[in-house]
């Protein structure tokens, strides 16, 4: 009997998650609170047809986090079935949802495109969704939502919600605030200001980027998940307190030490891939004309070598860069030598 | 007459500046405290003879900073001509060099590869270098330390020594410092430090990376910059604190305006190039099959649209991506039509 899934807000990731169940056979039904995005979902073949469905298999809320309670308490008092959410904080939507149907569950993935435009069936293919069941959730339910979200091509990590918040502060919460801070800073306009932004190279950008993104969603986030983004805070405060000291007192071995274990973790931090035959990274100096990236893109092609990851860095303000590329340890050497015999000089390093 | 440079230290910097000299038609001479590199630097064609001519019109210290002054002084001392220097710190090397022949230097390019392997003469094309003359520098000297840098293909802006390094503590030593300590905070490795990992995504990968970095340059640029950079953390401690503060009061519209204030300023950040065109930016979602970079790259080439950034970006640990890249907004229209003809769905934006 084909399952049936009702979504509540169909934009980017409700968009999304109706795809992927369509794709594993099921049935989706959808709403949002803008009805025209409903419409626009059934026109475009997202969802089976408009409406919530009080005996779907699966109900899942794709609303904002401010949203997310009342929406879930609602759908479980109108329904008889499992119900999750997408939020992406959960202690305090699972402290206030505490029916046992219900199973709070974040999936790590689709913060680049907005609204339903950007949703996919593959969204969460091979994504990291996080469930966070409690003590009092049932376990036919949760076993439900995990098979639906697996069915959605994710990979599933169970954390007890107050975990899960204290883990995305810690790499995404905070990273993104003190990203926005260092914009901030960088943003006074003093006599100099001109001057800065020119000297404002690779390094400076990578780190400000995720400030770029949509600041309309942080106060509810921040509100949702304030001990945890607090807490964490102190602790960036404290270690930066900690390396001044130590920059202070001229502490070169201290610094020194430090730098290296960043070094080590950082080099140490999955890629967003599995990394089961080894990886390589590959530096390829570049003069920055059209078709030089094509020409490395086809050589990868041809000798069918996947790109894990690729990014194109600049030398301060100058047309050359780097073509930084990751690829699978088996096919590299094959790869480096044509990129040898085409001219390019790449530095190769193992990824452990 | 051919003019006459010599370069002390021939490695990575040193390198490319007497290729780059040498591109420009000059003669160039050359030094290491590594023999052997100062003869690889002779056998692989980077210098025309090893040595440094005393009549030489431009000598360049190439060496890391710590030892910059004393191989300056000695320079300035057995020759006659302008001594530079390509030190990423510059209040104490222009404190203790302090001859009207000294022209204090800092080009912002070449972080990406070490050694001489990676010297380019393009390395300066386009890129920035910051020159910092005092009130007793020579202005014969200052002219034909800029003439050669222009020579060499950098763009020059002139600072106070001091200012250049309040400038670069912000732009690059205190994110450095910064992205270490995110980095040394998520290497706890508490119960769920792997939990940690497997949530790590792309925003927290954009802004730790640079701590992947030679840890061993640190120490000296640290002790020499030690006044700005603790100034620097200063800084952010406080606005660390400031968005500490709102986030524990729930006030949401001081969070949002700064946010907005970061995003605006983030989307303003000049890119690595000159935008007298105009950029796009294009998000084009991807599934991480081999051959799809080459696609949309091929397609560029093809089409002359000249990419100036590029990214791949992956949604959490997923192996879909969404490709980034800023072209010019004259042959962003094609692209598009090509990109779409092809299957992809660009989104795209365009950059002020």
């Amino acid at each position: 009997m084909t399952k049936v899934a009702s979504v509540v807000g169909t934009g980017l990731i409700g968009g999304s998650v109706a795809l992927a169940l369509r794709r594993a056979g099921w049935t989706v039904t959808g709403t949002d609170v803008d009805p025209a995005v409903a419409d626009q979902a059934l026109e475009s073949g997202v969802i089976d047809r408009i409406g919530i469905e009080s005996d779907a298999d699966l109900t899942i809320i794709a609303a904002p986090v401010g949203q997310i309670p009342e929406l879930a308490l609602t759908a479980l008092e109108s329904g008889s079935g499992p119900v999750t959410d997408v939020g992406s904080t959960k202690a305090d939507i699972c402290a206030l949802v505490t029916s046992p149907r219900f199973v709070g569950g974040h999936p790590m993935a689709g913060s680049e495109l907005d609204g339903l435009i950007g949703a996919r069936a593959e969204m969460f293919d091979g994504a990291m969704w996080v469930l966070t069941p409690t003590t009092d959730t049932d376990e036919q339910a949760f076993a439900i939502v995990r098979a639906a979200v697996r069915a959605m091509g994710a990979e599933t990590i169970a954390l007890e919600p107050r975990v899960h918040d204290e883990l995305v502060a810690q790499v995404s919460h905070v990273p993104h605030l003190t990203a926005a801070m260092l914009m901030v800073l960088a943003d006074d306009t003093s006599v100099e200001h001109a001057a800065l932004l020119r000297l404002a190279a690779g390094g400076f950008r990578d780190m400000t980027r995720i400030s770029a993104g949509r600041p309309s969603i942080w106060p509810d986030i921040c509100e949702a998940n304030k001990t945890a983004i607090t807490t964490g805070i102190d602790r960036l405060i404290e270690a930066l307190a900690d390396v001044r000291e130590r920059v202070a007192t001229g502490d070169r071995a201290g610094l020194l030490e430090m730098l290296e274990q960043a070094q080590a973790a950082r080099i140490n931090l999955p890629t967003g891939f599995g990394r089961a035959d080894g990886l390589i990274e590959l530096k390829i100096p570049i003069p920055d004309q059209p078709g030089e990236i094509a020409v490395i893109a086809t050589l990868a092609s041809e000798l069918d070598v996947n790109i894990f990851d690729l990014e194109l860095t600049h030398s301060g303000e100058g047309r050359r860069g780097v073509m930084v590329m990751v690829v699978d340890a088996e096919m590299a050497e094959r790869f480096v030598g044509g990129l040898m015999a085409r001219g390019y000089r790449p530095r190769s390093r193992v990824l452990d």
